[in-house]
């Protein structure tokens, strides 16, 4: 009997590069990983996230609705300090863009990827994707049988001569109507590190909306904003909602599991009018609510002042162990890799010559993975894009899980791996 | 500009009868509620959650992957002591079956109904469903497109030769193809309280395997166990793993929210292999894991007892308020109504007489509402199904989440109206 019972999403979902990863990891357990987008166990709010909770279960008021069902949409409360705190974050106030009822809590930002490409994808659809950019969100792409074009990067984000060719192309085939978003993850970028700058950001809005007539619809822009509050150098910048006239064309996405806790899966997004209900109703499907009990602890870690003072620890936190990576880099990976100083984020991706190549099937991965040092091959970065080759000479390293002693022992034994083979 | 934009899953996501409920408590504030499944407040395990988290957060062991992201399947701990306790629940030790292996941890029991329509179903196909059954899936199988057939239902569960004429006439029709399942609310069902029979679901099991060869693929039972574990008088009855030769067509779907605390989302699957892998890659697009938070405090609160305990606490109140409610409903109800005592669960199913209609747009829901009760219409509990009329003459009545006092209260007043109307 032939697997037809298994649906065309079922078919089209292949196993995650994470799932690969992970065993890997499993399967040496040795291993210095600086693959995982893991954060800092040292780093985690383990007290502070006690003490709310005693203030939650102890509180008579709170009692009954943190371990009770909550509302589809979210916590009231998570809502609006939600949609405050992004005015601030953008400073810009305008009440119609920066409001609750707009916000929709997630199980971290990954849902509200998936909620978003089942709200606006069929099969066939294309999302244009920053080249490298996310690659779970690859999968998510995937399973809806979506097609993601890649967009080319420079030091402040999106080709913008880029996306305009792709869109005139796809004008001249006729298949501007299958054009539905723009993905973005706009802050300190994983893999990259880079942040689109503001003015790109509203460029490239403009372009989408320039090529909405011939695509027969709005295009939207879904910003992922993951990493935004994982900076410790530079200035922030505001979101694609602050840019006048194209709020309506902006789905953000945020998160509160990585500038906080990992084990606390809370994330949102922060709608058009236009999405919001569909989205709703979506969620309503896939469990008419996020965990309440998770909600009331992040709420109240915003209102306590807590969030603020962890972030503020995470900063310096990480500013170290990336300081602990590029000055490991510095001295032992040749000269000929490129690697730009993080600003934030977990990641430092690193740009081997082109002839070096990195792959999940390289002579190079192999090796790494024969000492015990395993790292995201840049491949695995890039969307599947016929119109262009895959690049397979980088590599993304991560500072956020690894001790500063197994960084610099992993980058070490990396930086001798590729000295050889150059 | 019209709203091509929408992919054809969001055209097909209506409003869920949930959130027009929902709304109509919010619009009258004075409102008993017989209508919301949710738990009693003064039920849930407010110390019991705190002393756990004590634990789990005070530990120099379990400090850290409390709060860090898990793996997608869930916490290793929590899957064996899930299939553990599963085997004991069945009296069943296959460790072939109850294997730690196949079971995946999701965002409450809803999750997991959705990641396996997702799996199996494509637009147009068939599910099999009870005569009335869980209106929360309607609105799952709708968004994917899905009919739903309904079975009628027996004081023991399905009515088997219903089963076998629907399927002989799609049989007959060529459109057996498409059936791909048969979702079970299996214990203490909502809405109506039946418990099927370990025979019948034996028999149903054995009906779907002889129209497999004509349907071209394997047909699945998706067993869905929320209420379990919420029997206050009686017998457990063994789930269909238990049954002989079965077990790799059987989907159980079981939950830790309803019996522990709703604010705590974390339901399972146990799955036959030739699902598992799929459906783990489906959920790792959705959100790769659920909060590892709160499996920690599930997994404690088994391995303590408290859970246990706590059950003994929830059936003693639950038993209590289903008492209170069938005594307000002999008090109040004219005898023309039919009910059945509750051995568990949280709903009374109330038949009226056929002429009297219950459903949203009848006088009696009308006047219900301007007196401040609300119940679920019984027709919302009837998947869309044009073969047959659906009925209108029934009601949901919950004791889940009013006080004693409001539920004698609120069917006073709603028997009052059902003696005038009659």
């Amino acid at each position: 009997m032939k697997s037809t019972f298994l649906s065309q999403l079922a078919h089209r979902s292949s196993e995650p590069a994470i799932s690969w990863l992970m065993r890997l990891t499993l399967d040496h357990p040795k291993l210095i990983s600086l693959a995982a987008g893991f954060t800092d166990n040292d780093s985690l709010p383990v007290s502070q996230t006690l003490r709310l909770l005693e203030e939650i279960l102890g509180s008579k008021k709170a009692r009954p609705a943190s371990l009770q069902y909550g509302s589809t949409a979210g916590d009231p409360d998570l809502r609006r300090l939600t949609a405050h705190d992004l005015a601030l974050l953008d400073g810009h106030a305008d009440p119609q863009i920066y409001a609750a009822d707009r916000v929709l809590i997630t199980n971290g930002s990954q849902q509200l990827l998936y909620l978003i490409s089942e709200c606006l994808c069929n099969p066939g659809d294309i999302v244009l994707v920053e080249d490298p950019s996310y690659f779970v969100f690859f999968g998510i792409a995937q399973s809806h049988g979506v097609q993601c074009r890649g967009i080319r990067m420079e030091d402040d984000g999106l080709d913008l001569s880029h996306i305009e060719k792709i869109l005139s192309i796809l004008k001249r085939k006729k298949q501007l109507h299958r054009v539905k978003m723009l993905y973005l993850v706009s802050y300190l970028q994983n893999p990259s590190g880079v942040t689109t700058s503001l003015r790109k950001k509203g460029e490239a809005l403009a372009i989408l909306r320039r090529y909405e007539k011939d695509a027969g619809h709005s295009i939207f822009l879904l910003e992922d904003a993951a990493y935004r509050e994982l900076r410790f150098y530079g200035q922030d910048v505001p979101s694609a909602l602050a840019i006048e006239g194209f709020a309506d064309r902006v789905i953000y996405a945020g998160t509160y599991s990585k500038p906080f806790a990992t084990g606390i899966r809370v994330g949102f997004g922060l709608l058009p009018k236009v999405l919001f209900e569909t989205v709703y109703r979506i969620k309503s499907n896939h469990d008419f609510g996020t965990s309440n009990l998770l909600q009331q602890i992040m709420a109240r870690a915003l209102v306590s002042g807590e969030y603020e003072a962890h972030l503020a620890d995470l900063h310096y936190r990480y500013a170290r162990k990336a300081h602990a990576m590029t000055q490991a880099l510095r001295e032992y990976f040749p000269a000929e890799v490129e690697w730009i100083e993080p600003a934030g984020g977990l990641y430092v991706w690193a740009r081997l010559p082109r002839s070096l190549k990195s792959g999940t099937k390289s002579a190079l991965f192999k090796s790494a993975l024969q000492k015990n040092v395993l790292y995201v091959p840049g491949e695995l970065c890039y969307a599947d894009d016929r119109t262009r080759p895959k690049p397979n000479h980088e590599m993304r390293l991560s500072f956020g899980g690894a001790t500063e002693k197994d960084i610099r022992e992993g980058i070490a034994r990396l930086g001798r791996l590729i000295e050889q083979k150059l």
